[in-house]
C-alpha cells in the first residue's frame, strides 16, 4: 500500500490540524515530530527504545547513504527497515540540502549534481532520475524530491532560479519514481519571497503529490521571517495532504509551525544539543555539564515522566558527559526525544479536545519565551 | 547483611567449583564473570541492558570514581548502586593498579602512595586507611584492599618488597575497614614466584578475609605462566571463600581458571576490544571493520542467540563503526559480553551436572587456540 491521510479534526480558530497518515509501516498520528536517523540510526538510540518512545516514523538521509555504506549493501539486505531492524515509518531526505550545503565542493546543471563526498572527495553525480531511484531501493516509506536549496540569505534572481530548477526536477522525479508503497513528497522552496513561494507550491501542486514538504526555512533566518512564509505558503497547500516544514524541532517553532497548519516536522537539533550536554526541559534550555549540576540529584527535569529522569540525576549525567562516557549521551539523547514527544502528544491531544486554540494561547509565550532564543 | 559464599559442587576431577556468592544486592552464581564499569558505567551499555544479560556483579573502580565524579558526590546520591540506578551487585576496585600504573607520576612510602591525577594532573595522597573508607562511601558490595602491583618482569627483590607492603597495608584495610554490609577482599601478590604467591597467600589467609582476588597476573605474562602461578597459588587459598581472578576476560583464559578454582573474574578485554569493533565468536576474534565483511548479511555469530545476532548484520554493524555511529559500539559490546556470559552459563551448567572434566576436555584445545593468541 502506498500512504493515505486523513485530516481527523481542523482547528476552528487556527490552522492546525489532527490527522493520521497511514504507511506500510504503522501509522502516524500528525501533527508529529520525526527523529533524525541521518545515517540509518538516531544517533546513541536503539530501535528498541525509539519504539519505547512511541516514535512513528524516522529519517534516513539518501545521501549520507548512498555514500556510506552504499545503496546496495542496503538493496541486498532487503532495504532499509530491515537494515536497521526498524519496523515503524522511514522518511527518506534525498539529500539536496546536505549536499548544497557542500558549497564549493558541488556543481550544478540542469541535469543534476556534481559533488565531492565529504568522506573520501570522491566525485559523484546525481540526478533527480538518480535519487529517485535510490530511495526507491531504500525502501522507506516517503521518499523526497531532490531540490534546489539556496542559502538564506540570497538575491530574489536566485531564489527563483531554485523555484523553478526545483519545479523540473520535481516533475523529473515523479516521472521516475516507481514504487507504490513508497510516497513521494515535494518540496517547496522560495526563500522568504512570499511570490516566489507561491509560484513553488502552486508549480507543485499541479503536479499532484501526495504531500509537500516546506524546504528553505530554519536555514538562518529569524523566527519571525520562518512564520510569515509559513503563513503565505500553507494556504498554496492542498487541505487534504499532509505537510511538512523541514529542519524544525524547538519546542516554541513546533507549536508555531502546527499553529500554522503543519504535521510533520523533523530536525537534528534535540539528538546534536544533546551530544553536547544540553537538554530541554520545562524551564528551557540546561548545560548539564556547568559546574553548578556537579552534585545536583535532581532529575534533568523535575516534571518530565521519562525513564531518565525517573531514573538518574543531573550530576550521574554530568560526570558521563564530562568523563567522555557514551551512556551520557544516550540518556540526554533519549530525555530530548522524549520531551518533543511529549510536547507533541500535548498538542495531537489539545487538538482530539478541541482545545488548541486555548492550548496555544496557555504555552506558546513561554515556548518562546523559554525556547526563541539561539539554542 | 554481609556477603556469604557456599560451594555447591566440586569437580571431582580438576579444581573447578560451583558456588553461590549472596549479597545484599542480590546473588552472584559462580564461577562468573563481572563486566568493567570503571567510571561508574559499563561503557555504551545501560543497566536494564546488564540486567538483560544476567550480570550479577559489576565492578567500579575507586581510584577513578575519587578523582572523578568525587565520593562526596556518590555519597549524597547514596552510594554507587542509587548513583547509577544498578540494583544487582557491584565490586570496586581499590585503584592500586591504575594508580601504579601511572609510573612515574606516582610515588610510594610505606605510609601510602602520592600520584598525580590524569585528569589534571592535581596531587592526591592515598593510604589503604583512606581507600577502604572511599569504599566504604561508595557502597560497593565487595571492596578490594590497596594492593602494590609490580609490574611483569619485576625482580624477586622488588616483588617480595611488593608482597610484604600489600600484607601489611591488606592488615590496615582491615583494621579501617567499617561497613558490614560489605565484604573487604584481600588480594595476593607475587609475581611468578612460587614462593612469594605462597608467602603472600599465607599472610593474608592468616587475616581472615571473605575473600581472596589474585592480582598481578595478566599483565603481560606469558599464560603458561599465569596458569602456573595460578596452580601454586589456589592451594594456598581457603577452599571455603571466593576467589577472584583479577584483569581475566579472554574466553580460553576464563576455562583454564575455572579450571584452577577460580570463581570470578573481571576484565576489560569484552568492552575495549568491541569498541574496536572485534568481537567473540564461535570462530574465534572478528574484527568487523575489515572491508570483507561489507555486503555480510550474516550475524556478527551465526551461532549467537543474543539479539544483536538475532536483529542485526555485520555489514550494518560495520557500516556504524566506520561511520562513527555510537550504536555500533553498543552492538558489539553487548554482543561480547553476551557471548561470556553465555560461556559463563555453560561452565556453571557442566560443573552442575557434573561435566565439567568432560567439558574442559572438549573445549580448551578450541579456546585456546582460537582466543590463547594475542588480541
Amino acid at each position: 500500500m502506498s500512504i493515505s491521510f486523513k485530516v481527523l479534526t481542523a482547528c476552528p480558530e487556527t490552522g492546525a490540524r489532527l490527522g493520521l497518515l497511514e504507511t506500510a509501516h504503522g501509522n502516524v498520528e500528525t501533527p508529529a515530530f520525526m527523529p533524525v536517523g541521518t545515517q540509518g540510526t538516531v544517533k546513541g538510540i536503539t530501535v528498541e527504545e525509539l519504539a519505547e518512545l512511541q516514535t512513528a516514523m524516522i529519517l534516513g538521509n539518501c545521501y549520507h547513504l548512498y555514500l556510506r555504506p552504499g545503496i546496495e549493501v542496503i538493496a541486498r539486505a532487503g532495504g532499509l527497515h530491515k537494515l536497521i531492524n526498524w519496523h515503524g515509518g522511514i522518511l527518506t531526505d534525498s539529500g539536496g540540502f546536505q549536499i548544497f550545503s557542500l558549497g564549493g565542493m558541488c556543481r550544478l546543471d540542469d541535469g543534476g549534481v556534481t559533488f565531492q563526498s565529504h568522506i573520501d572527495g570522491s566525485t559523484h553525480y546525481l540526478t533527480p532520475e538518480r535519487v529517485t531511484r535510490l530511495q526507491n531501493l531504500l525502501g522507506s516509506d516517503i521518499a523526497m524530491v531532490l531540490d534546489q536549496c539556496p542559502p538564506y540569505p540570497s538575491s530574489r534572481e536566485e531564489m527563483r532560479e531554485a523555484v523553478e530548477r526545483t519545479s523540473r526536477w520535481a516533475w523529473r522525479c515523479r516521472q521516475a519514481h516507481l514504487r507504490s508503497d513508497q510516497a513521494l513528497f515535494a518540496i517547496v522552496q522560495g526563500g522568504v519571497y512570499p511570490d516566489l513561494r507561491e509560484i513553488s507550491a502552486r508549480d507543485l501542486v499541479a503536479m499532484d503529490f501526495p504531500g509537500y514538504a516546506i524546504g528553505g526555512l530554519s536555514v538562518g533566518e529569524p523566527k519571525e521571517e520562518m512564520y510569515r512564509t509559513l503563513e503565505v505558503t500553507v494556504p498554496h497547500l492542498p487541505a487534504k495532504k499532509p505537510r511538512y516544514l523541514m529542519g524544525v524541532g524547538s519546542p516554541d517553532a513546533l507549536l508555531e509551525g502546527v499553529r500554522r497548519g503543519i504535521d510533520l516536522f523533523d530536525c537534528v537539533l534535540p539528538t546534536r544539543i544533546a551530544r553536547n550536554g544540553r537538554v530541554m526541559t520545562a524551564g528551557g534550555y540546561l548545560t548539564i555539564r556547568n559546574a553548578v549540576y556537579a552534585a545536583d540529584m535532581s532529575p534533568l527535569d523535575r516534571s518530565c515522566g521519562c525513564p531518565v529522569c525517573r531514573n538518574y540525576s543531573r550530576a550521574y549525567i554530568r560526570h558521563l558527559l564530562n568523563a567522555g562516557e557514551v551512556l551520557g549521551l544516550r540518556l540526554t539523547t533519549y530525555h530530548n526525544l522524549y520531551f518533543l514527544a511529549q510536547l507533541m502528544r500535548e498538542i495531537r491531544e489539545a487538538l482530539r479536545q478541541g482545545n488548541f486554540a486555548r492550548y496555544y494561547e496557555a504555552n506558546a509565550p513561554r515556548l518562546n519565551k523559554l525556547f526563541g532564543g539561539a539554542v
